[in-house]
């Protein structure tokens, strides 16, 4: 079993034991996404100097991030999207939003190339 | 090659062939995320009928969704947290705080049940 | 005073009192409403029936959404920004994206009407 | 008539005219505040120096701010809480989770103070 694969059933497990499906639509998991996220962005609130922002508590931040990606996680499987395709079909999206050339070095937003 | 090595690996090419590791700190690729849940939440937005929520346009939810989960990859590698590791860790704290006992078939917060 | 310039006033002096103005850049005062709203959100994660939804716990709610509207005034004043004239003038503009005619009872974004 | 209740009358005046109530329940206008802190927060992403943070385009500011005041205000109005009140009562609250003596001069949370 895929290191992915692996993770999808840890989560579904976890949710089915729980008898939580029926409270997982697509649109709640998007919420989710979106306040563990926020909740990921508050340990970086207010600090401005990279050597602060590098050394917040790793413990924390993978707490987190663990729970993104969770919800994540569970947001694809619902929806029998494969993680690995979908990623990599964007790159090659932005592969050619982004073209070496122009996006070398620069943070600008494609539509600002 | 795990599914998730060869996830990070195509993530930090992509990266590193526009130079812009230099832009990745952390608080940014955390900013990041949040933003693009923001923009998987507005495909949900003023849709309630579960009809239409999971009808949502796979297209555009699967570009949304590998957004999220790109700029997480990215977060976990800069700080070499283990993927797989730190959700599988997760789900052990989140079998304490919530046990099926207690949790099971309802929504409620831990710190509500 | 106007409402709002008393509410300004409010929240730069408990600011000032302790010397926060130094965190207050633009970037973190954004990344603040994005987590505030991040938590307002929280409130209604997984529920899906009206009822539930608006019976939600007002001194929780109005909490949140003055954590929300907090640093939204402080981002405007720090910008100098008149807010009202800010809304009315993207009223002005949203006139134009939604037309009366075409936006009447659909909930279509502008680019799909 | 106060400055906010002219920004709220203008608000349900444009959402009335569409017929736009009907999608306005207090869930989805929490969304929309999420979604548009997202954008907002767009505008700095990457952005690490305070020179470049604050010469952000003031245009795109004020339409991005515009548009979560917008969705806060009808979130407030829709559940009758008076904007003013319950900023008025946040500051009470943070008055005593964040005592002068204890925050002055540290970005530091409540709860490591």
């Amino acid at each position: 079993m895929s290191d992915i694969d692996e993770i999808i059933k840890a989560l579904t497990e976890f949710r089915d034991a729980r008898d939580w499906k029926q409270f997982h639509d697509s649109k709640n998991l998007a919420s989710a996404i979106a306040i563990e996220a926020g909740e990921l962005n508050e340990l970086f609130l207010w600090k401005n100097k990279l050597q602060e922002i590098e050394s917040v508590n790793k413990e924390r931040l993978s707490e987190e991030l663990a729970d993104v990606f969770s919800f994540a996680f569970l947001l694809a499987d619902k929806n029998n999207l494969n993680v690995k395709e979908i990623i990599l079909k964007k790159i090659d999206l932005n592969d050619k939003k982004y073209p070496v050339e122009k996006a070398k070095g620069t943070s600008k937003k494609y539509n600002e190339l």
